[in-house]
């Protein structure tokens, strides 16, 4: 079987338990050299450790051996939604981030500002990482100038530095374009180009944008073109709530994960601003009227991008604080992990298998009593790939019948 | 996702670190009753231990649970070609077996030479085991003998003991052929058939050669007849360098580890000649030119065929010795393992998962100090299919991209 999710499909039940998802985003890390240990190593974090010895532990191998996932991928792992199945374009994944509310139809492209030189070629394909500032300017610039004739309307969106959206809204658009971004620098931008006859039309709208864009920025310096990747057009996914009876709600600030909670049919609550905001927000919608609960922590990841070890460890510890608030819940599976590893270390997302507690009356308890890398390799759930959790925790809640008689 | 193998191939890089493998044939054993330990924990191994120290460790289910690999399908597995996708005739593997330099639409297919009654019902499918000088005789009454009338020629040779290889090159050759070979006795050989309209004139000069061979050896005993298995049409495979961006070396004895390694598209090196020859060889040609070194040791296996659990412990401190020699190139990933285990206990290559470790910059190191089946049971890495390893060395090489955003 290729998608074992297929199968709790067929076995899910109307009634449950209720499940709270607490996502450290790049939770898994790697040994400080001076120090030999992990970030979870060195953090202080009693509460976590206590839930762990509650819990059954384990690590996740969110996507796939030695991939290393992005946060898109790798929360629809955690979802229980393969992403090597349930592929999800870029620029897709850009429209999410700034909290844009595709319609089905919709084209969305990923858009990097650039800088080219008077031959026309590519000097940087990230123009210098401009400002978010000066990105904001641009893009109002280019949608004070740019007129498109079709039947329909465009968006064009600063996301932050030299990156953009663009999404198309109209009939008949199709997401089968060839990026314009060659990826390489001392040549020429792609024109825009179908990849099958029904995209033409696509095509040429979006040769017309590229090329007023041009003129409008001809004067700016460093980005004084931009490149576009990753069409895809948009059309809504089987739901939590269609596949696995949740109606679920995302907690989360930033733009991306609330959209990817939106594309599986959750609610997502309004940026709470915060990490105590955050979980005060989940306190005040936990009840009734929702079954699967996603709380979203996003500073262990961004403090390992930034590579700063010390930032990271604070980050686990904060969480760790709130964690008696989380438990006081009592929600009847309660899981922690992360969407991917971002070792402090590396400075970046890794392919690192990330650590993962999952606690429940029907959970069976090891003998894991710290939650880090090390632990968790010798917990009772073993090493697994993402996508088993959702099955998991479905489980645990009492909401997959028996399979066969 | 079937075959994870592809999503690497989606983000390869086009630089990145050098990987070694040091390929321990038939690595994994079994206690011996009297001693209650395996070879690896019986062998004093000081520098693999080392090496374990400063690794991640695991277990590699080389092609499946239960399931005993071939040379072939367990080094294609290590190499990143599940072989369960990547199928290889036996055919193929006999004709890579002894060096022989396959051209596309060459059909090749196992021969066993066997005994038959006068009745023609085979009496041995293996002729007694004739020693591999009377085989090499009887190879060579054949060729003498033997004339096809066909646009092409045939080669037929001596493998060992009773096995050879026939290959069939010219024109319109199909390899979709049944065995003659009905593998049980007291039954006549099958006509060989053509499976498909296409493979009849394949099969009919099959037929004419098996005739004439019947006659030529109709004075020999035991081995009067031939039989003929694994029928198949050798067309190029995608190489590492296409799928995994990695210009591969082979540094190995035995034919057919060297014919495995060409057929993926690496340099196979002229054979050394021996343990130390081989290291040598390694370290002359390590540098700029490769980034994938396959060294291969066979003597770990033989010995283990051999049942001989003294000398497969000895094979292992030979081996041993050199490590410093190997961990002296500073690859930037570094993995001992082996193809498939070969308990001395049971003479025999067997299913037993095989120990693996792999040393790298980006390791997680584990607390497994001792390089042995059940020591690396308890490593990180945990127990995992054996086609997963060419995606961690990838990874621990910096040689994958993010997978989405």
């Amino acid at each position: 079987m290729d998608d074992i999710s297929k199968v709790w499909e067929t076995l899910v039940q109307p009634e449950g338990g209720t499940i709270v998802y607490l996502v450290l985003d790049g939770l898994g890390g790697l040994p400080d050299p001076e120090r030999g240990q992990t970030e979870l190593q060195v953090a202080h974090t009693p509460h976590l450790d206590q839930l762990a010895a509650q819990s059954s532990c384990g690590l996740l191998d969110i996507v796939g051996p030695g991939i290393t996932p992005g946060s898109g991928p790798g929360h629809l792992a955690l979802f229980g939604y393969d992403p090597l199945i349930y592929a999800i374009g870029r620029g897709i994944l850009s429209a999410l981030g700034i909290d844009f509310a595709l319609q089905e139809g919709d084209v969305a492209a990923r858009v990097n500002f650039a800088t080219i030189d008077a031959q026309g070629r590519i000097t940087d394909r990230r123009a210098g990482r401009i400002d978010t500032a000066t990105n904001r300017r641009l893009c109002e610039k280019i949608r004070q100038a740019v007129t498109l004739s079709f039947q329909g309307e465009y968006v064009f969106e600063a996301v932050s530095e030299h990156r953009a959206v663009l999404i198309l809204r109209g009939p008949d658009l199709s997401g089968n374009l060839c990026d314009t971004d060659p990826q390489s620098t001392g040549v020429e931008p792609h024109e825009p180009t179908a990849r099958t006859e029904e995209a033409h039309h696509t095509a040429q709208i979006v040769r017309s944008f590229v090329t007023q864009v041009r003129d409008v920025l001809a004067d700016e310096q460093p980005a004084n073109m931009i490149l576009l990747r990753g069409f895809d057009r948009y059309r809504p996914w089987p739901s939590l709530a269609d596949r696995f009876g949740l109606k679920g709600v995302c907690v989360a600030d930033y733009p991306m994960y609330r959209g990817v909670s939106r594309l599986l049919g959750m609610e997502a609550l309004p940026p709470p601003g915060g990490l105590e905001a955050r979980l005060q927000a989940l306190q005040s919608c936990y009840g009734d009227a929702y079954d699967f609960y996603f709380l979203h922590v996003k500073h262990t990841d961004s403090s390992g991008e930034d590579a700063d070890f010390d930032a990271k460890v604070q980050a686990l510890e904060a969480v760790d604080r709130l964690i008696p608030q989380v438990t006081a819940l009592e929600p009847d599976v309660l899981v922690v992990t992360g969407d991917h590893s971002t070792p402090a270390v590396m400075g970046s997302h890794s392919w690192h298998p990330v650590p993962v507690l999952l606690r429940a009356r029907t959970a069976r308890i090891d003998d894991v009593s710290r939650f880090d890398e090390y632990a968790c390799a010798r917990g009772i759930l073993g090493l697994r790939p993402g996508v088993h959790l959702m099955g998991l925790a479905l489980a645990h809640a009492g909401r997959l019948s028996k399979y066969g008689a």
